[in-house]
């Protein structure tokens, strides 16, 4: 039974354990060695100090588990330990060097993040609908297998077993390559006249997204898959020059272009419960201050609930169009209470 | 005045034009060699026959401008003509052949679209808030620059004029060549196990996004802007070079990280300046209606304009976590304006 958790790491996935365990009623205590983090998180999620923890959570770069983990043990010798680092090879063998932990200790990697880290992109519904890979060693203690297999289902995740080698194969690529190559991508821009910049569309923020994240994650993980990743990248730069080769041949161009088509239809479409339907309404609104909370103030006097909210402005333009995301039924009413009231609301997007 | 508009070309463009232009009170027929395609944008837009239009557009793939631009001529020889098209130089070079036709083309390019296409796919709003470039001829009649003008302010859009040779030069940059590494990334996925592809995450999803597209439209595309890509893919491919040598060495990998982070940073967010660097200020507040409301009052009435908001909440959870992306004066005026009142306000991150 998962009663009490104390999680080392008050960064973005360490607090959206933190949420959404104390939702499920379990009583969580996060530390941090930065006191600022570690007192936002605690505030985030309600936490509490504690005793005595069922688990102990690392949730903080794999590089520096060899730092806490021992003391960590010591503190806590009845508990269960676990982690959540990107790559299991390393864990795995970082483990083993403490042999008491090994038949304790759950290496695992739950597959959600965001590009913005902290604990105030903390999220309690981060892991719902995901997988979490769980790569347990020959030794694994059971009691300790069923704490984290029912932390992972508390948290509306999917615990899915692998080898840490076909773990680290993975995510290599579906991960890592998609990370370097995004970041490459974005290198590009260097250097480009800030009006044409003003031109860029959805398709380069998507494809670049994910280049805002922070490199010293992510030398690590590079660097601690890059037996994986050398493989990958070859083939990547070999179908680059393919592409380069073709420029002359538009056929070519086709075929590589589709075969790209092909690869991204291998994604699967999303599921797993959360993955909630929202309805999109699109207002727009004269730029200033003022309208904003115009438009809340009837959303609160119909009782809508905002889920989310997009504002895009344009250069040089006085109006802003700004889209509120809803239930359907919250957007049905609220588009036809405001076009009743003389707002710019447009159709009502799925 | 533009009071009636020719469409030649039923997609994705040419239909979402129609219906932001009927929804502006302007008379529209749409016309393709499609007959279904055709009638289906008729009917979605509410179209009409029409004669003697002020403005024809041809939005259709530039290889076929060819087979109609002349035919069309003599069917208006009054009107003005534009094109949507993705690369400019060669409609300019196409347009110089009909010599009649210069001083009343307007070549310009949109920068908007979806990964899906056709009529189906329109939404009147497609344009709005979004930059439409024009590549005006120095001998342009001033009448047909500023009925382009109009349609372009009609359908909510801001123009940019740029040389064509500049355009082709910024859009192989900021569209064509994140198209290419998104397509070639999605290649890479090709027999990866079905078990390994259940762990796609977002960030997967967002960098091969745009890999659905089509590939007969964007052959066409790769192809015409050739030149400018050459350079462009050279350049992605030393980078994917130099990260390939510089597996073993973490700093290296994290200064090729960084200077992604860069390149992405350079990509504005709201209001078109450089990108501009906000400051960010994080309120955890009940999730329940009015209290947006409140807060945006709060904001009006402290002169403070909010340039984005992220709301953080979750599935049945009783608190939720706003953040204001503001200027940096604004941040710290607000921040202080609101905890003296009671709000639960945490410290501003940049």
């Amino acid at each position: 039974m998962l009663t009490k958790v104390r999680i080392v790491g008050a960064g973005l996935i360490g607090t959206s354990i933190g949420l959404g365990l104390v939702q499920a009623g379990v009583k969580v205590e996060m530390v941090d060695t930065d006191s600022e983090s570690q007192a936002l998180a605690m505030d985030l999620i309600g936490g509490e100090r504690i005793t005595q923890p069922d688990l102990v959570i690392f949730a903080l770069p794999s590089s520096r588990l060899s730092l806490v983990i021992n003391e960590e043990y010591e503190l806590n010798p009845q508990s269960t330990f676990m982690d959540v680092g990107s790559i299991k090879n390393d864990v795995v063998l970082e483990v083993e060097t403490v042999s008491a932990l090994s038949t304790r200790f759950v290496p695992t990697h739950p597959m959600a993040g965001r590009e913005i880290g902290g604990a105030g992109a903390a999220r309690s519904d981060l892991f719902q609908g995901r997988s979490w890979i769980v790569t347990p060693s020959a030794d694994l203690a059971p009691e300790s297998r069923a704490v984290v297999e029912e932390l992972i289902e508390k948290l509306g995740a999917t615990s899915i077993e692998l080898s840490p080698k076909d773990h680290d194969r993975a995510v290599a690529k579906i991960s890592h390559m998609p990370q370097i190559a995004a970041s490459l991508l974005a290198k590009q821009l260097a250097g480009t006249p800030a009006e044409w910049m003003e031109l860029a569309g959805q398709g380069l923020r998507d494809t670049t997204r994910i280049a805002g994240s922070d490199e010293s994650l992510w030398k690590e993980i590079i660097y601690s898959n890059r037996g994986e990743l050398r493989t990958l990248l070859i083939n990547l730069q070999n179908d680059l020059q393919r592409m380069i080769d073709s420029l002359d041949d538009p056929a070519q161009i086709a075929s590589l272009i589709a075969a790209g088509r092909s690869g991204k239809a291998l994604i699967p479409g999303k599921h797993g419960g959360k993955a909630r339907e929202y309805s999109y309404l699109p207002i727009v609104i004269d730029d200033k201050p003022g309208q904003l909370g115009a438009i809340f103030n009837e959303c609160a006097a119909m009782d809508v609930n905002v889920e989310d909210l997009v504002i895009e402005h344009s250069p040089g333009q006085l109006s802003a169009l700004i889209t509120l995301a809803l239930s359907h039924n919250d957007a049905e009413k609220l588009s036809a209470h405001l076009t009743s009231i003389g707002w710019n609301v447009h159709p009502i997007r799925k």
